[in-house]
């Protein structure tokens, strides 16, 4: 049997809006947050949390067993110097590209509960299709925080900050990068007044076939085909986008060398 | 009520192998195809179309309304220099990038018909979300192409060939340029181990809410928040792989110019 924890919130954004329910529905305790705009307060999903006001940095009074710091990277620091941790709580970050060591002016168990997702939006994620990175400071908080990532998902994965440093950067070019195309292909669209829904579907079958197979394999169109005339075709449509021009080249060329 | 139609195909790839059974479905009748290489039977959905015989290029003879050009645009001209279609027959070229004017040799009534999508695989997709984009040398087979159009998607859209090609330019940043920086992700990770199913939940969350919202407006990560700390530390990673380092650099200028 799996045990329950009390788990409160530092930070009220986006993925704590998402986690924090999920961690409840999960059978754990979220006995609360702190969020640096205490008037307004905190509701997920119809669920009001107490938010506890920001003069109060002294979290020693909070019972819980963990501490999720679901805050920008910028703001990690600053926390850990500021905030004071009951001694026996375990003090975790969530980031993907934050190392654990950031955590090391603390005297408190650390770790890193990453899940790989964007978070946006107000409709509630399911988390059993989302993965969970786990790093810990030693082998009592990898178990607990193993307990935790397995009673929300069955993806869960060990990297360290090393390892995870990849993961990001390969989660830029996935999700970033992949955004900024598509944006890109409906603002061509736009200029030419057709409807940019006109794509949805073929993005979509894009990336199922893509996360189901190797890209490099089932890659089509005029750069894998090596069709020259269209390609020159396109690059004199850019010709007076240079912006647009350098991206439509370096990728063609990329695909090119595959 | 809506007339249907005899669709006789010409190619026999993929395109071919998911259109013909959704003509049928929609209540057209296919009564056969051409096939480069008619020894091997062509079998769709496991349904088996007749082939015609590779050295008859008279197909005066053929019950159809239409003849479907689902070859890939290099064969095009060839195939109009040298069948010979019924009089009476429309001839129509699915191709998202060759203009009508490619089949301006013909005396018969000409059409395209271009399912936006990327065909492969062998699981039947279902064509009530493909669009599909019309263009038609007269109003009569203008109408006649919606009617097969209408009877497979709710999506028809009428371009001109010189829209057609801008609708291409976008696919190739939404499709192609997608599916290799897909690939460039998987592959970093690969390199360190850690498997690339990792992304595919975030990729699919990606394309959800790029194709529902703008993405210029809801992009995240070290560009858009112009961390150059983060960006340094890719670029630095990339530094081994000029083509990656300059996809990263370009991608990443141009998200920071937004």
């Amino acid at each position: 049997m799996s045990s329950k924890y009390n788990i409160f919130f530092i930070g009220a954004g986006k993925l704590a809006w998402h986690l924090a329910p999920a961690i409840e529905k999960a059978g754990h305790k979220v006995p609360g947050l702190y969020s640096r705009s205490t008037d307004k307060a905190f509701s997920v999903a119809n669920k009001l949390y107490e938010a506890i006001p920001t003069s109060s940095k002294d979290l020693r009074d909070i019972p819980a067993d963990f501490f999720f710091l679901t805050v920008s990277d910028d703001a990690i620091k600053g926390i850990i110097e500021e905030f004071i941790f009951p001694e026996d709580a375990v003090v975790v970050h969530c980031s993907g590209t934050a190392s654990l060591d950031l955590l090391k002016p603390l005297k408190n168990r650390k770790g890193c509960f990453y899940p790989v997702q964007t978070f946006s939006g107000n409709v509630p994620l399911d988390f059993s299709t989302i993965p969970i990175v786990i790093e810990a400071g030693d082998t009592e908080t990898e178990k607990e925080l193993t307990e935790i990532a397995t009673s929300l998902t069955g993806k869960v994965f060990f990297l360290n900050s090393d390892r995870r440093k990849f993961l990001h950067l390969a989660a830029v070019f996935a999700n970033n990068f992949t955004n900024h195309l598509i944006g890109i292909a409906g603002e061509i669209l736009k200029e030419h007044d057709i409807d940019p829904v006109i794509l949805k579907s073929l993005v979509q079958e894009t990336v199922r076939k893509a996360t189901e197979n190797d890209p490099f394999e089932i890659q089509t169109g005029p750069a894998k085909r090596g069709d020259d005339a269209t390609i020159n075709k396109h690059l004199e449509i850019l010709n007076r986008n240079p912006d647009l021009w350098e991206i439509y080249e370096v990728i063609t060329n990329s695909i090119r060398k595959r």
